[in-house]
Parts: structure tokens; sequence; C-alpha cells
């Protein structure tokens, strides 16, 4: 019998509550399904593998990758217990994944002290607003590599 | 002689030459530095290893940590040849770095093909008006975990 989303995103919340009283890392998990099949699993390992991008989706999707041989997901879903920080809806973007399913919202994961929303306001700032500083080294040599990628002529674009 | 930040950035920029020229992927390196010592070195490897989340500041963060064993790289700086996409910028704030220092910009990058402008304007949108589709589903069971998140005494912050 085919599984609905609700089933795919109960099988991610029940992982999350397992490997999170497993002591892997913070309360997460998600899952890659490529139509009514799952590619790969993900759960949240920052602390426990000094790791502060092993967050589930991007765990997932570094599995799927490697499950598909290709460093695209297109024709993929991803169940995620909670709403995706910007890392990782970022990384979602560019594995090219179709869909995104969420439980959990970046205001529940505020209130559990993850501030994923904080995030999306930084990120969304003006380079010089943010609270982190960035500053630019405006170097020729860099632009310079940009024409050597444009003029390479066996180049692989993602 | 203590390096200057055109130093390392000159030294980021060498290594993602060497490496596009090298086939590993896109045309990005980033150094990470403490003090006056380089703690990790990475460059771009998506098409190469397959892995949409393998940008250069990923790969530099995950090393650092791996050769400091924490989590946290507060105290260490990072020389990126080209400003951060928003998934890398992201893995920045979770990793804690205290600054960014970046030679090219996401305007370079779109001209030669990277969209990271595009990203930047998906991820600041509210969830509806993204170009990627995000459903909510809304279950209970993902919440209780949040709580079961709260009230673990051995939990390790992050």
């Amino acid at each position: 019998m085919a599984k609905s989303p609700e089933d795919f995103m109960r099988q991610a919340i029940a992982l999350s509550a397992h490997k999170m009283e497993a002591g892997f890392g913070g309360p997460f998990a998600a899952i890659i399904v490529k139509g009514d099949e799952i590619v790969a699993q993900g759960f949240n390992r920052v602390t426990s593998a000094n790791d502060p991008t092993a967050h589930a989706e991007i765990v997932a999707i570094r599995e799927a990758c490697q499950e598909l041989g290709s460093f695209s997901l297109e024709g993929c879903e991803i169940y995620s217990s909670c709403e995706p920080c910007p890392m990782c809806l970022a990384a979602v973007y560019w594995a090219r994944l179709d869909k995104i399913y969420y439980a959990n919202t970046r205001l529940d994961a505020a209130e559990i002290g993850f501030d994923d929303d904080h995030l999306y306001r930084e990120i969304s700032k003006k380079i010089e607003a943010r609270v982190l500083p960035m500053v630019r080294i405006d170097l020729p040599e860099a632009r310079a590599v940009f024409r050597q990628w444009q003029d390479k002529p066996d180049k692989v674009m993602y």
C-alpha cells in the first residue's frame, strides 16, 4: 500500500525522537523520498560528530546523493521534522529537491532554544547590517579565477 | 613574520584556481584561521564528490571542527574566495566563526552562472511566496519531541 505524506513524516518524527534520546544531537530528523521509496534518512548529530553542519537535512541530502550517485536530487522530496533553517533550506535548493514537507515551525524551534528565526533575519539583511562582521578584500586575482572558470571547456555546471 | 589578511586571501584564491583546474568543482576555496595559524582549508567539490553541500566554506568548517575537536569555531576567522551563499553564510553562524573575509561578490558569482543572489532573495521570502513548494504537516507528535528535548536533563546545547 502506498505510503502517505503523513506516514513519511511520522517516520521522520520517530527517528528524531530516537536519535535525540540516544544523545546524537538536537531533536531533528529528515527523510528523502523518491516516488514511494525512502532514499536516505538523516538526523542531527552536531554535538556528537563535532560538526555544526550536520543538521538532519544536510546529512540526509549528502547520503541520498551518495545513494543515487548524483549531485542532483531532482525528482525527490524531503520530509523534515522541523522547518529547515536557512543553511538547510539553501541546501535543498542546491540539491534541486522538488518539495519540502515539514512539521514543527521555526517558531516552535525558537521556543526550545534554536533561534533559526534570528538566522533568517540576519541572512536577509545587507552585509553591513549583520551582527557578523564581513570584510571584502577586493583582489583582481579572484576575478581572474572566475574568468578562467568561464573559459574552462570541460567544466561541469551544477 | 605575521601574515596579513591579504596573504591568507591570496592563498585561498590560489587554492580555488588549483582545484578548479584539477576538476574538483566550481572556482571556490576557503581557509579557516585561528590567530596566525591555518586550521583548515576547503575547496568546492560538489561535482566530483556528488555532494551539493560540498561548498568550500562547508568543507573547511567541517575539517576545522575535526581538527579542533569541537562543534564551535569561536575565535576563528574564515577567508573565502567569494562571498558565501546563504547555505555557507548560515553555516558560518552555526559554527560561531568570528569574521568573514571574502573577495568576489555574489554578483561576480552570478555573472559566471552561480545565482547565489537569487537564492538570497528566495530565502528572504515568506514560505508561500517561494518557487520551492513547502507544505506543513502539522502533527502533535512533532511538538511532543520538542518538549522531550526541553525536559532532557543531559542535553548538549549548540
